[in-house]
Order: C-alpha cells, then structure tokens, then sequence
C-alpha cells in the first residue's frame, strides 16, 4: 500500500501494532515516506482505529475490510487455476488470520465455477496458528457462533484474534466443503524450515500452509492421491529477524538450525569446516 | 546461489566478512541450507580465500571471476535494450564495486552492436563508494595503474577494495567512452531516501546510480536533453537495518527521515498525528 500510495503520489497513512511487527514490513513502509503510527495495541485495535478514522478523518480504508482489496485478492486462484490448465485441484491449503484470503478464495472459486472456468470446486483449507485460532474454534462449533482471542504467536501476519472477514470466511468453507484447522508455533517454524531449505523460502506466517497440509494428511483428510496447492502468502525478506533468530540460536537450537561459523581468514580452517559438515 | 544450489539439492558454501554482511542476505543464505562462513576479515580476504578453495578443494567458484556469471550478468542489458525496442539511451549508470557488472555490461553492449541489435554504444557510468574508490583512482590517471584500497562504505554490497573483474572493466570503459566516479555515503543515502519514497526502493549501494546521475549532471558531463537508464541492482529488503536505522536515528537525523510515533490506541491520537504531517 505505502509503495503504490508513493507511486501515485497519494499520502499513505499505516498503522501496526507497537509490537511484533516483521522487520522488512516496517522498514519498507517507512522508507515509502507512508505516516507511520506505531500503536500500543494490537492489529484488532489497529483495525478498530482505522475503521474510526475511515468514519471521522475521512481516511480512505485499505484493509481487506474494502470490497476491492478482496477482488484483487481473488486473482491468486485466478492465476493458480490457468497455471494448472483449469484442471482444479483436490484442496487449497493457505494460511488464515483476518480472513481476507478465505473470503476472496471462496468468492473466486465460485465465480470460476459459474463462469464455466471450472467443473468442481476444490476444498479450501484454512489453516490459523494455534494461539490465534477464533475461526478453528467456530469451525468446530459448526459456525454457531464468532469469537475473538488475544492472539499470540511468532506468526506476525496472522497475528488477529477477531477476524474482520468473519462472515464472508464462513460461506467460503461451507460451499467449498472446506475445513479449518490450527497448527502450533513450533510445527509452523519447522515447516517453513522445510520450506526455506527447499531454495524457496517464505514468512512464518505462510508456512502454516505447509503444516496444515501435514496435520491433514497426519488426520487423513488429505488423501495420499489428492492433489494439493499449497499457498505460500508472504516473502522470506519480510521477517528476516525470526530467521536469524531461530538458525543462531545457542539454547536448545532446532534440528533444522543451519548457525554460522565464525573463521580467521586462512584456507585451513575453511577446509575444517567443510569436513565436518561432511562435503 | 545458495537459493539455486538449494533446489539444485547441491552443497552450498558461502564466505561473508564476519562484519558488515546486510541482514536480508545474510538470513536468507542460512535458511536455504548453505554452510556459511563469517571470515574474520574483508570482502577481498573471502574472495582470495574462495580461489584458494578452488584450487586446493574441489569447490566450484561461482564469483564473477566464473566467466558463465559474466554471461549471466549480461543480460541485464540485453533486456534493457529489448525494453527500450532496441534503442540505446545516452547513457548508463550503475554502481560499480567488484566491476563484475562493469565488465558483462560492457561485453554485451559490444556484442549487441556486432549482432546488430543497436547501432551505437551508450557510455557506461560507473559508480563507485568514496571510500571503495579504487576503479576511480585508476580511471582518472588513464588506467596506467591497478589500486587496492582498504574499503570502507555504508553500500555493503560494493564495499569492495580489490575488485576481481578489473581488466575487463578498463576494457568496458575505453570501448563505451565511460566515465568512473565516486560518490560519498551521505549523497548515497539521500539519493536512497529519494529512491525508496518515489514507492521502488532499493538496497543502499543501488543508490550509488542516482548519486552519481546527480554528480554527473552537476558537472555537465551528462547533458539535460541526454537520455539515461540508471540500474537498481539489489532489493530494498537485502538491507532493512540500514533503513530503520536512518529513519528512526533520534541524533540529527536527515531531513528525509520518517520516524514512526508511536502512539495510545485511541482515534483522538491518529487525528493529531494526521493533522500535525498536514494531511
């Protein structure tokens, strides 16, 4: 938003949380000159803020609260479904905080059905992280009932414990016979090890997609012959804190930890190194 | 590379001064898998360490020594002339560290002449750091001489006192009629802050392009009516801890600085915030 707005010449004005917000993302929002408010809070009251400034400031809304920004979102499965020749896929797994994704997907889908782009609808999973799971938690209840949590976990981009896509979110699942499950902190960091040492790389949010799909397939949900398009939402530079974080940590690293070593400028200890770490 | 070797499921190792080594790049070499190695010394110790390897170890140099690199930095110009329909400007501006650009620019501005493809060489600019400047010193007493210099720049990515593809680079100047000069850190960095707010942004040493556009056209060199293609060369996500670093800097901070407020989280606060950036 703070680029374009730049690009266009419009002022920008973004809010964040105080806290927890990925390196990249606010250093890229800043240097794009957008006002930049640091709140103490967290994005649902980031959220609440702007819906406030959009009534009385005349500030002009952004989030995926506005119809538009769902209508873009809807060219993920646009593009996802002419990259697999209209041939949908089995399941769509993707990462879910404020329920932005989960709305344009299913919207998309539907009118791709309509349009006769595609014969069936996939099934959409939506994945959230454990510590910030309103929507597993109605899911489960058979969408009896909205809920809001604190939310809390490393997964700063899904970070939302009252999802502003509530409604639209709950119709996607439904008429895609879609399910909604959490996976914990650990599993999500783990997954997008995987992900990352693939040579691809994502934000811990997006890695959700990948732990869900292996939650799912653990459950069998996912059949071992389905086919499955995993989404990865947002880019390895935009956290890269979480990064060097987990890879350097002393205490108790993770299996996956690639830390690296310090060497005085000689060609043996190099030669050192690259035995013992087998090449 | 260690993103290709990743996918390419080959061993990966990469030799970075212990120092001063961007967090994006860094980071993103550590998840993709590659053995890292923090040298206890500068760019030009890892690179003399790299060829001993070659030599001595059976690893694979892919530097821009490695002519296929050469080859691959080529087509940078390629598709720059294919966007511009095969119309070569007046000039282009680059930043100019280990010279490898410097040199594959230069070739494939020769072969494209010989193939046809344009009709006359642009002129070449390139832009060193004052304080990695050694390509200068040697331009400007006509190339009698090879430097090396101890590099010091804020523009990681051309801090760079030995630069590997020096020949080739006198080469890529004397055909195109170019110029080398240097710019310093502060004219980089605003050139930066003028970059990231126009919504492009880039990596602190992709600066040196329009800063040396700027000294050029300050010195007549580069005339008002001439046309000319400056070359971002590297993400503005490879460096966010420079950013954050000039935009919050609470000492003189530069006038192009955008620090964040931080604020309550009440609407009473955006509106002043608003009114106070005259928005």
């Amino acid at each position: 938003m703070a680029a374009y707005a730049a690009q266009a010449g419009l002022p920008a004005l973004v809010l964040v949380p105080a806290e927890g917000v990925a390196t990249g993302k606010l250093a890229q929002t800043l240097a794009y000159g957008a006002r930049t408010l640091l709140v103490r809070g967290d994005f649902d009251d980031c959220l609440r803020l702007l819906q406030e400034a959009q009534e009385r400031l005349g500030v002009y809304l952004l989030n995926s609260i506005n119809p538009f920004r769902i209508e873009g979102q809807k060219t993920i499965i646009l593009e996802l479904l002419q990259q697999l020749s209209w041939q949908a896929p089995d399941w769509i797994v993707f990462p879910a905080g404020n329920l932005g994704n989960t709305a344009a997907f299913g919207k998309a889908l539907r009118e791709a059905r309509q349009w006769g782009l595609i014969s069936r609808l996939p099934r959409l999973a939506a994945v959230q992280a454990a510590g910030a799971a309103p929507f597993v938690r109605s899911f489960e209840e058979g969408f009896r009932q909205r809920y809001r949590v604190k939310a809390d976990t490393i997964a700063t981009a899904i970070r939302i414990g009252d999802p502003a896509s509530y409604e639209r979110a709950v119709t996607a699942i439904k008429e895609t016979n879609g399910v909604v499950l959490s996976v914990a902190d650990a599993d999500l960091l783990e997954a997008k090890a995987g992900i990352d040492v693939s040579g691809v790389g994502c934000e811990p949010a997006s890695a959700a997609s990948i732990a869900g799909l292996r939650a799912l397939r653990r459950r069998g949900t996912i059949g071992r012959s389905e086919s499955v398009v995993g989404i990865l939402t947002g880019h390895i530079l935009k956290d890269p804190d979480v990064l060097l974080r987990q890879h350097q940590r002393t205490e108790s690293p993770p299996p996956w930890a690639n830390p690296p070593r310090e060497i005085e400028a000689n060609i043996a200890q190099v030669e050192r190194m690259l035995r013992e770490s087998g090449n």
